[in-house]
């Protein structure tokens, strides 16, 4: 049984993922569908490929992951299919698979994107305003059918990638950034923790305020503290024990986090 | 494998969805569930209405559709079943099923209607605050196991519709209404865009806001342009481009939306 | 096909759970997933203990039940999982199986306790911040996979227990407590409603409010009346008709319910 996963703006509301999946079944109806978040901010096309690239390995080889924002539905941007890392993708062609085409976890194979053009494999009205439902779910229905992904239209090499900060070199550390704030209001940043020279030396300044050191979990430090630890993907995080980092900071995603070697390696 | 869709004011947070996943699951092993949404307004039968009809008929045939907007729950409202178009659909008897019922999609055979009395298919101890758990979520699950509908209780020809608002036609062209506004906040209207006189030459009045002619999609225009398009399901729609029209023109349900002809055909 | 439940305080935005699920199904491909909530509110450990206490025995026998709420992530907190009344729990050792060890509704058998110490069933990298994915959803698919619990770790006697409110034998009726306040603004009571003395010799006394007897259902009052009434679990609620009884009252969770029985039986 194939997986094929989800990941929108669409929000919860409005029955627009429901409608998808409604779809989805109707092609192909024994595939397994997995919500990954439907609550992207409204054409947060950069939010949405930092969460769809976050979630995207911990599923088998083969799963197929539909991606919908999409401000550009209806204009000439292009709608396209892919294949990295062993994992399809399907969605517009406005930079959501970014940072899976950047940050690859593992490679074992060259990348392959198709411009999605044959309307056999859309739905057969396709309106201006939700290809989310017909294109993006048929052709991912029609993915898990087995239908290859050469007869979902020409390939192409010049798949959108969007800008995205990347951690400094500096005399005292790391200039790094906030790449990604989470729903507990962690703020996790773009530096992975295998690149400080010294876990028992650093300090973080964030926004006026100052670290020491970093916490091994959350609940080594009393609720209030403000803390830095490692986080799941093995990047620096900055975390407020049992609060919200980033209200208490008032953080925004790209701010600067200075990570400063206290005492230096010898 | 049968579906069966769900659509309720439950929100997510409480776990009454998942309790009914539950009752099904246990009637009816095999059964694909899929949410439609569960973020309907607290009481809101209409807007469940309008989301409900605007999601099923991308069911494939034969999907089973409980609807649970339910303030009269426990009091005499009856609770029914229903065949309408090839889908099948259980819930209260209080207009929750109106627009299925009146704006048809296609017509496969004369609706049918049962008043849900045949407590064999209920829960064994039915509260009177939970009937998306005692009845509908148990009447489901027999239907996906193909107890047939007239199994339910006796057939009734006078289901509960709501009124709803109709586009009227002008001097000038038509009096639409916003006839729901999703989470982009974009404002869906109830006139068909195929009833317009000329694409070319109209200009919309909405709550004081002129909007010249239809775009074809969001992205033809800048950032914070308050344009009209056609929607996915052929109405016409007013929209901001990425942002939210609905808070930009402090837009309800119901309110008037002027369409004019501007250069009549000839 | 076994069913596994997920009970998180992940929210939907973040791409969390479908990371789960990714783990869940590269275990278990067959195994049923069902969410019971993820809008737990952060760290709310009672509140997701008392959720899932009140879904879950509407679940067949035999099914896995996955909690975390986990503020102790990373920490020396146990991992626990259990057989409790037939089915089986997986997630941390801080009270979030309370309600379910102390409010059985049938018992099978004796509860049944493991630390999670067998690595063999992790995920190969462990984090410190997301046991979520890398412990407790590879246990539970482990468990689905037929796996025995007395695999996954020593059997343990002395899980932690949250302490929580007892209704209050008074000389007029009981004291009684708000249990949980749900998202149309329900307030359920650690009362069980079988405990008053007279259904028809009763009134009620909350933040200031007087309500006078019991009512069958929401809908036999107009809008905007305060009851009180026996929710689906069997316990006395209050409410507001088609309104938000927690909002109009300022109700918080442990809040005081005077029950007082104004016609005593003879």
């Amino acid at each position: 049984m194939p997986i094929l996963t989800l990941t929108t703006d669409f929000g919860s509301k409005d029955g627009f993922v429901g409608t998808m999946k409604g779809v989805i079944l109707g092609i192909s109806p024994h595939v397994e569908i997995v919500d990954i978040s439907h609550e992207i901010a409204p054409q947060g096309v950069r939010e949405g490929a930092f969460t769809l690239w976050r979630a995207y390995a911990f599923f088998p080889l083969g799963t197929i992951h539909i991606a919908v924002v999409d401000p550009g539905v209806g204009t000439k941007r292009r709608a396209i299919a892919a294949q990295v890392n062993g994992h399809l993708f399907v969605g517009p062609d406005n930079g959501i698979f970014t940072f899976i085409i950047n940050h690859p976890i593992y490679r074992e194979s060259k990348p392959e994107f198709h411009h999605l053009n044959n309307h056999k494999y859309f739905l057969k009205d396709v309106s201006n305003t939700f290809h989310g439902r017909d294109i993006f779910s048929s052709v991912g229905a029609h993915l898990a059918n087995g239908v290859p992904l050469s007869e979902m239209g020409p390939v192409i090499n010049d798949p959108v990638l969007l800008p995205f900060t990347k951690p400094e070199k500096t005399d005292l550390g790391w200039k790094a950034h906030i790449a990604y704030i989470d729903h507990f209001g962690n703020c996790t940043t773009d530096l992975p923790a295998s690149r400080k020279d010294n876990p028992d030396g650093i300090s973080i300044q964030i926004l006026g305020k100052k670290i020491k050191g970093l916490s091994t979990s959350y609940g080594d430090h009393a609720p209030g503290a403000l803390i830095a630890l490692i986080d799941s993907e093995g990047f620096i995080e900055i975390a407020l024990v049992n609060g919200n980092a980033a209200e208490y900071l008032g953080a925004s995603i790209d701010d600067i986090v200075e990570i400063i070697n206290t005492k230096p390696k010898r």
